[in-house]
């Protein structure tokens, strides 16, 4: 696994986080919040375990692999629930979902 | 500052992280949800805080006294918050907030 | 796998995750630091994923028992390396990194 | 402050995070270890502090300022330990510090 493709995972983990941190933040104030439990849940766990994955990639960490295995199925479940909501930032949330996941695959295989 | 005051400190921290994340799960399954938006955000960021300063503790940080007086402050707010819900949890969790903002100002004192 | 026996294992993450930090601190002050390069290492990684996996369970996560799989498998590398060294941290620290790995061994089952 | 100057402070604080870890890394495998007892462990908490404090700012935290007040002082305790020291691994990470702690402090006035 080249440098090249460990920095870029990392970069994408952090878009990642900031799309899904951004995401939580705006479903909870949205009028049909009912509708967002689970979109609000999976924006808490995906951001935290892509900042976890970052942190360990840029740490070169034995486990980095694992975690972004990890991370790739977490984001494709945000990214998933994401893409059924209309809201904007559901939309580029799940978008940078699915491309964290492409990312966090490469480094794990 | 001893050594059993950080001890316990830390020890209330983990018991309010713990609190702080059961009452975010179960308040995104409650039937009116759009009430607990606060709660659910306040929840994250009291129980982020308390680990974060919890881990700082447990290092023996310079910057330990520093994040438990912030952590203290949102404690107070999670717990302010919470203790409006009637749910078990919530005034659980306001408990929790409460003992462990109280633990806080006492290490960063 | 039941309520308790994932309330005893967030328990003994964060016992872990104190006993790796204290090491981590201590082993930065030994004279032969040196030779404890690997055990500081594997403290920090021990520590964070314990706090992460810890902080899965308390969520009700989904991905809770893989990250249980891949605690077991650090605590167990980092209880490995403290064992080799005599300092008292290290031993306590082997300790709780093998209590760990076995109750996080019983919730990723 | 501006929703810019919020983002500048977000990317400046993810550089530092990797500066930071990459240092910490690259510290633990230095021949005069000894010598980088101070480094390695500022490392730790500036990296663990930034990573917070980006989660706190796209979370459009109530607390975001008082931790990137904070996070300016680790900053500068950081970057005034790496700057020591003539590996470039710290030279660089001192450059990311003294520029993160800038943004913070932008960000917390």
């Amino acid at each position: 696994m080249s440098h090249e493709q460990i920095q870029s995972c990392i970069e994408e983990c952090l878009r990642c986080v900031q799309a899904c941190n951004h995401c939580f933040d705006a479903c909870l104030q949205e009028e049909h919040v009912a509708m967002m439990r689970e979109c609000i849940r999976l924006d808490r766990e995906c951001a935290d375990l892509c900042a976890f994955a970052a942190q360990a990639m840029s740490l070169n960490s034995s486990y980095a692999k694992e975690l972004c295995r990890l991370c790739a199925d977490v984001c494709e479940a945000c990214g998933n629930e994401c893409k059924k909501h209309e809201h904007d930032h559901c939309q580029r949330c799940a978008e940078a979902c699915f491309i964290c996941a492409m990312a966090c695959r490469a480094v794990a295989a």
